[in-house]
């Protein structure tokens, strides 16, 4: 950690943050220069309050040099992580499809869609039993009948499942879940998190609309510290002051993740877009800039089949984009 | 809600596309102008899909016409709510002050600062016993122990405690917590929310991050929906571009909110801006823009009394700025 | 136009709306709900002050049903447009490699990457002389000598050159440059954009760091009014609170644009991420969005090739992804 | 400026990056730790370019330790600068209020306005002669004919007006213009930024839509940089995700800038919502926040007083807010 502290500190307020630096077990070195000094901390600096720091009398500002996150970061797991979702591998170069309809409504529907996208090279289905929604008057979901339904499109399918858990109290209905699903809005559910990282299964977790990349690591890294490493990243779009689309998928984050950590990552263009006819061309950005999966919405009911409705794309659609993204990624991985 | 269509549309699909609107039981008036044709939909709306509606091939756009809350818009209830926090009234002309530090630390701590604030003119004691961290690794808070504490302060001085609560499963240790905070990340996790609704205990909800007010409402409509209408809205800094502060506070939520709601509405100035040297300034123009109280973070410990440390006044710098937060609400309400 | 009264609106305060709005010579629709009343306009509403009208006290809100925008509304022109750069084709299926240093800095420099990138697959030279710099103590750039090198490039390389124009005053500078940029700073310099309106030269408009696609139309809508119809539109990504990153990459303005004009656009990752190495994927992201052509920074410095500098790349780098680039765009359009 | 290098980073290609600083004049102080090395550099370090820096391959990021702005900065000039409009002062405890229409219409509109406002407690007159519009198709001033109509109104009235230049081939015609306003739109517009750097009067700068602090005071420095030292800033809104107002209000900048800049700082609360009925609670915020005055539309036309329209407020409840304000102001001096 570096501290800059402000033109013309007072000595003796300089020597008490001095002080109490080196009493959190920290060894200081100060560098003065003509017009600032520079405090460089060695030691374990993961517990010291970088806020408090920042907003002394005397400091100008202060500099993280080492990343907050462990567990996540490439710079201690240098190789890709290739997380095992029964059976199926994601990551490393194990590109995933997955594929499925915003809420599960039926038996019918759900074994329809799950046969169609099999079909249409999905290999995970996906489908909300439990739905967050901004409004408490709008449809909730099947909750544990739409996990029911779920298990039965897999049975029919083979394709392992995932699905929302919106609270640490449901878990005991996902226990054969094959991948559990932390939304956007739960991101910093640190409650939930921790209990997900108390299980010894995989983890989709969703960016915030409102995180940083680091506080998506960090809530990647609350998983893993408890124990559960088997954590997949998913872009979904920010918020911006942009509003002609649902939210601003931010594809630069795929290539920068990569970076920054050996979990996989995955697009999902429906939801960051809310639009079903920007969803092929953002999911194939999604592939060319090097995401390791897509999670795409797909349905088959007639009110959607009959206007290109909303995010959902028809199998039809889901099929054609599928074949090209093929392409995509064989033509950026020459 | 009014749906406006695409130029140029096939009246077949319209046709579809009105059949499947009055199926749901609704009205539809159609206007055809020269450029475009206006479905004004009559009945209730509410569980129609107003994504589902936009995304349509042949729609243009869609509006809501009337907003989605009911419970805490001010259209059904045009009087200002006064909520009831263990005897002591807030909203409606009843503005309060609530004060404390970040976290509790220790009894001393505690009930040294709660006898300072409550001198300088705090009416509630603040304090954190359950803390959301961004990183795992950060000191998670007292939990139970600093609950206890809480209530020890309580008794020492006389005021009312409220302290965050981060997962319902934990809401059995507040049971006799004066108010509840819903802390800004938990905003929308639903779960939370409504188990908060099933209680008869205020509850004061923080605004998100990436919170539109009306998303806002809509977490404060999940409580009411279950039947806890003693809510208490609190502005707390908005995530946006600028990086000179830790979020940009949104005073001009303050008179919009107090249109669209009867719920009383505080502003932390301390949190927004992470910097203390600017909680004056901004509790007093929170305190001219309307709002009915102000949550400001206090300490007084050594390292951030040395300092003017991280976004926490001094008592003494509390007491000032309390007689001055004064003086502008007289000025503001001759 | 569509205007929806609050509720209990006062006849009085209706009937004044109503006549005010027919004195300009529209026919009012008024439907009333049980709710609400909506005013539907008929006529030309171009001239129509929207934000007066939304801001009255008796108003809900307002909705355009129409765009503000017309010779560049792909509503009036259902064809791609085509522009003709010095012979150059660009738009409508005619994809284009745009590449170049971000300063001319010498004949030798300027001469030698022409050379590297036409040899690499790019179709125009780009290249600043007049440079927009955040401090006036920063390099402005070479100038008139700047446009003279560039011309050297060209004739050197038969390389049709873009390079900026800050100020209608330099534009007698510009006369034979072949492609004019106007940057993301000056998208609402209005006398700028009125000005190279009156020529009749392609001008490639880059999108404003805070502008929605609106905003941005409007501005290639200011040049179309004066009579020159050759705009290239440039996304280069957004302002958000996102950090780790220069800007944000907007890619899926690129299919909405497509849907909303017939003008080309392009995609620029260099300026949009501000690091070299995010480029490639975020260029063939760009490409497989669908966009028609992209804007790259190639360099040949020591300092650069030393490090993988910048935001820019280096000729072998810029040849392998030309060639990427290509694949990804059949793999699109199979 | 201090320059952190990755972990294991070649001595050879640190050693070159070392070279080439001290190249350009500086000296490198090297620290290294256990986990990166640290280089420290001393000397003019205004010209190096920080992004090309932090983007080496061997660099993890780089931080400025001094401000980037000099005239404008508080450490080079710890007093408040006075600015003098025409004999008014403005700034240094000398408070300003302005106010006028949108733009000028009529002799009979701007002068009728001028007198009400003056006799409201206004010291500048405001009024739009040259207007930036989204639109070409919108109304864009009466130009030359409305600067005429200001002098009427300043003759009438007594009081200096303020008016936008959008170009520097306007000034001109703004030679007996008392205040010169650059909008939010050309903040970066460095050419206008330069000639009125020529000029020796006193400007107006807005603060741009997505614009940082450090760039408002890096266009601040522009116009200082040319020797014309006499700059007001002025705060009006920024674009965030939020919607229901026009911008978002920023008032946590006007402390902040107090403490960088010795420059006067404004507020204009009716740019920044664009509702009437929230600027009287605004401009009471920014009073109360420290600004150096407030900058307000005010209308008398009739169909903006039939319902309190759009941003601007009527003469008579203008001199109700006036008095409001200078009762805050005395409440937060006190």
């Amino acid at each position: 950690m570096i501290i800059i502290l402000k033109n013309n500190t007072q000595t003796e307020k300089r020597t008490q943050l001095v002080d109490w630096l080196e009493k959190q077990g920290l060894t200081v070195h100060i560098s003065e220069g003509k017009y600032q000094t520079v405090l460089g901390l060695v030691g374990d600096t993961s517990a010291v309050d970088q806020d408090l720091i920042a907003s002394l009398s005397i400091v100008d500002s202060v500099k993280r040099v080492s990343d907050p996150f462990k567990c996540a970061s490439r710079k201690f797991h240098p190789e890709d992580s290739v997380i095992d979702v029964s059976g199926l591998k994601v990551g490393g170069g194990h590109f995933v499809m997955i594929a499925g309809p915003c809420s599960v409504e039926s038996e019918e529907q759900i074994v329809g869609i799950a046969k169609a996208v099999k079909a249409a090279g999905a290999a995970i289905l996906r489908g909300g039993a439990f739905k967050p929604r901004t409004s408490p008057y709008d449809f909730q979901g099947l909750k544990a009948d739409g996990l029911e339904l779920l298990r039965i499109a897999r049975q029919e399918t083979g394709l392992p499942i995932v699905t929302e858990v919106m609270s640490s109290r449901d878990l005991p209905l996902f226990e054969d879940v094959d991948l559990l699903q932390i939304g956007a809005r739960n991101m910093q559910n640190f409650d939930l998190l921790k209990e997900v990282g108390r299980l010894r299964k995989p983890v989709l977790l969703k960016r915030g609309l409102a995180a940083t990349l680091k506080e998506f690591l960090m809530s990647a890294e609350y998983i893993m510290a408890g124990g559960n490493e088997q954590v997949i990243l998913c872009e979904r779009g920010i918020r911006t002051f942009d509003d002609y689309t649902r939210n601003t998928l931010d594809l630069a984050a795929i290539p920068m993740l990569r970076e920054l950590t050996h979990l996989p990552i995955l697009v999902d263009p429906s939801h960051a877009t809310g639009i079903a006819r920007l969803v092929p061309p953002m999911a194939l950005a999604g592939a060319a800039s090097g995401a390791d999966g897509l999670m795409i919405e797909v349905h088959n009911d007639p009110m959607h089949a009959l206007c290109d409705g909303a995010q959902s794309l028809t199998p039809e659609q889901y099929a054609d984009l599928s074949e090209k993204v093929r392409a995509v990624r064989k033509a950026v991985n020459a």
